[in-house]
């Protein structure tokens, strides 16, 4: 039977993720607007084994859904990984009247809510917090869309620069396992080549790509390459491939690094922060747990966190198709 | 039989809207790519019946991706409406060796391009792109993603001086007949209340919502109304029934206006046009036509023009009770 | 002889302007610095007046440099006029044990710090803090470079969609009594022409611009205008009078309003306003009073109050002759 | 006596900058109002010596006031600094009936045309266009203004990041001689720490700072290092260095790189460039020669060129002292 829920909590997890704080603001709303307590714990996991936690009013999230970070912080956490942290956890929570919790953030930190759910039969509920846009059970992450911004941003500001020189730039964007971002960030900013770790273009491809583009006059070439793309080592061995093999390029790189992490979200990213909130919330109090909630089709879904950690997302191919088109 | 198509026409129609320039791009860039000419039509159907017709290649819209506006000019037609009009068209597009075009606009504008389509058993192919986003067939329409990043980003900023003066500001955002902007930079920005043409609040709920407002302990409220708002006459009137019904509060009025239709569009726009310029011009050349593409869930939708124009969205009442919640 | 100066009261007072939040972390900061204590004094002097205090230590102004507003509000007050009200504000200042204030405003809050500070010998110092930069004594005043930024960036977006439709915009920016906002914004926007209250252009004259600026093969039109203009009764009357004598145009209107207060501030008033804190508590601890900082040369100078409110900026005449030029 | 000037050619040259566009947009409508003639020279003196001139009217420079880079392309140039190389150029520019040119770049460009202007009796004029501010004979370059606001956004956006992990970013800007931008920024973004040429922290103060950083309950530690910096060898030593010995830090690296050079220019360096143009070509016409037009005290004054490239800037220690103090 579920146990009647009065107070909830909720924390952040992993790496942060611009509309982290839209969605603490939406989901102690909720809770307020369905009279429970709501609870910020704060640096995720650790905080939670350290009985870190604040109680959450109305008030206490004024003016944080434009903020990018995360006001209850966030960190990763070894402890929370053996049965001894976790047991600390529980014991915190439940000292602190808490019966549930929303986790916002990545794979890993939905892993640590699924087994402690499991564990201690305990409601939990998760909002996928990240920008790389890997998680599978949701068209889009939270913070994905904000990325994607800076980043065009960023490369529209070295094109002026690119185009004066005639330059080759070729630009480093976050994706350590899956390149969400740097397809789109290539196709949004006209990149003339996108290097993702789901496909090896091969570095004999990438020169003859590079050759094209000069040959069609292009005053400037740039080249968006995820973290994990392993055409090359990474972005400085591309470089000096390309300087060494066809140096007709005045060639120049840019990794860009943690600002993609930053920034006052997106209207979309503050709108879906705002719904997956008080989804969550609704769906705990209805005696769902253990599942996260998504958008699908610009509706919230719900799928068992089980599933979408084990779950993979795919790449587009069809806009690595529509990349290749636009590129000529 | 479907006429083997060798030439495209692509021009843009009605208010201009954020990513018309990449969705230009992306046409011409397709065509290119399948070996088949394109041509830029300017100023929309005006320039049709003046025969004011451009070729454009691969290098002709270089670094137009990231621009606001319509290299090729928009403007609204009456000529275009007679059978005189239509027919000069025609024969201009014949003359230049046009077999198909490409109508990047709205509702106006379809309806436009589905009649000739008929009249002369021409091929047509739409992409919406207005940043009403009130268009059957799509979820989104071009410049709508980055309409609504421009009107967040504006009263984030009014938000700043109000709060310092215990303001209330009303804001009207474009949507004559439709509330999706206002509903979602509403709930984007944190607005207090959102007035929009689905929905009459009416005055008293609106003066209640107010004094709940006050005496929560907010130090400003916004309140942004669609154009289309019935609520009060305009934001005009809406200032001067507040002043006098509810003199606690000090009230200013904004017009946001047309910095709403300009500026960067936003890395989605921007590969949302990408995407629907290739998947238009591929439609045409697989003997389709007299539809619209649209997006739904991420992928590329085709709709007849005749359904899209008669059709109509609907608001997102979901999103209305999370603003309602959310704003407690 | 001066007192020795041990607590010192800051606030914000008049119209806010970007960069007052910068300050007010400098006087903070700088008293901490001199191991002195700094003391809040909300929304002006009608906090003064109310004894409505709160002690500031370093921390307490940790990430607001960046934030538009002013985090201690603001308020205009009218009890401040009265030697009752000062009376009573005086008292509090007294009991709470603050020996001098910084005050960072405008010219209307300088002549009640200049009063105040005669009628009771108490230091007072004073920061020009308004967008408007009408300050007599300084060249810039602190939030007006990112007001000038806010406006050219609406005005780009706005200039698109005006060329996509070949029309003319007459912007409204602010400025009541001094043109520097418009005339600014108009060099940096490229605008056509610009109306400000220095200079009455005359409808005329006005026209013969717009004529000739069409004649010379432009596609869009913008005229800037400040609020105190007199050469139309306001922008929509000078809508109308052009569509009835110059109907070649198609014109439309845009008043930016408020928005021109917010925003995070520019790198230059951040940096200006942190010279100017630091200027001012140190000013006072040497002894100083009654004065106003500014920066002339790039370099922190100080003007007597009574010159300051006294005094009157001139607008730039070569920058007139500068846009007269550019708009050819 | 001075030659009658009735041709004079633009050109970019060195690194490019924002502004760069609004400078030539200056020069080429002056020359129109003056009924003079202007030719664009694409790619500095290369261009110069190859021939590559183009007509320039008041329309070919209209919309790229607001856009960065530079239409005129820019690059370095070996043979120029050969006398044949000169020579060819010269004989090119009479060919053209070239009379005098204006020269947007920075020191390297400014020794280039001093020699020439010397060695041909040959007029030219200066305008400084580089963002490091490292120009002796003005307050402030082209382009200055706009690298500090793009890079204190960036700063504000790792900020959110840095502080949601309590972490401590080294990020290093541009600057390989001087410390302008590194200090305005560290004092703009509010860095703990700021390390520029000009002063040699040194590695134990450094991590002394970091400590008093850390003990004062700060959530998050921002360095700011220039290029040229020589306290550590460079940002991802300094990384290590801390690593080692300061290990309550989690420490992150960001390199801005070239971003910085692009980007919409900031109103103030809109304005600044429109009125050095206007101020060269009226300096070339009165017969002028060997100089730079530079701001002081928002005037325009002018320097001998070979005075501008000897002259150093100076580090405004004052701004050196607010910043420390800043920081507690």
């Amino acid at each position: 039977m579920t146990r009647s829920i009065k107070k909830i909590g909720v924390f952040t997890s992993g790496g942060d993720s611009p509309g982290m704080n839209a969605a603490i603001r939406s989901v102690v709303r909720a809770c307020v607007y369905h009279k429970i307590e709501c609870v910020g714990i704060y640096r995720g996991y650790q905080g939670m084994i350290e009985g870190d936690f604040k109680p959450m009013d109305a008030r206490s999230v004024n003016n944080i859904i434009n903020k990018g970070g995360t006001i209850l912080k966030s960190a990763r956490c070894l402890e929370f990984k053996t049965a001894e942290g976790r047991k600390q956890a529980y014991d915190n929570l439940r000292k602190e009247g808490i019966d549930a919790f929303v986790v916002i953030g990545g794979d890993g930190s939905f892993t640590g809510a699924h087994i402690f759910a499991q564990e201690f039969n305990f409601p939990v509920m998760g909002i996928p917090g990240t920008i790389d846009n890997d998680i599978y059970g949701t068209t889009f992450t939270l913070g994905y869309d904000t990325a994607l911004n800076t980043v065009v941003e960023v490369i529209d500001k070295i094109r002026d620069t690119a185009s004066s020189h005639n330059r080759l730039f070729f630009i480093e964007v976050m994706g350590r396992d899956v390149g969400h971002i740097a397809l789109n960030v290539g196709v949004g900013a006209g990149a003339e080549e996108i290097l993702i770790p789901e496909e090896d273009l091969g570095l004999d491809r990438l020169l003859d790509s590079l050759k094209r583009s000069k040959a069609s006059g292009k005053s400037s070439s740039i080249v968006v390459v995820a973290e994990g793309d392993t055409t090359g080592e990474n972005v400085f061995e591309l470089k000096k491939y390309v300087e060494k093999h066809l140096p007709i390029y005045d060639v120049r790189v840019s990794v860009l690094g943690h600002m993609q992490r930053g920034g006052a979200p997106s209207c979309y990213d503050r709108v879906l922060a705002s719904r997956m909130g008080v989804s969550a919330v609704e769906a705990l109090l209805k005696g769902e747990s253990d599942k996260m909630v998504g958008v699908q089709d610009n509706k919230m879904i719900f799928t068992p966190i089980s599933k979408a950690i084990k779950g993979h997302t795919v790449i587009d191919t069809e806009l690595i198709r529509v990349s290749d088109i636009l590129t000529i």
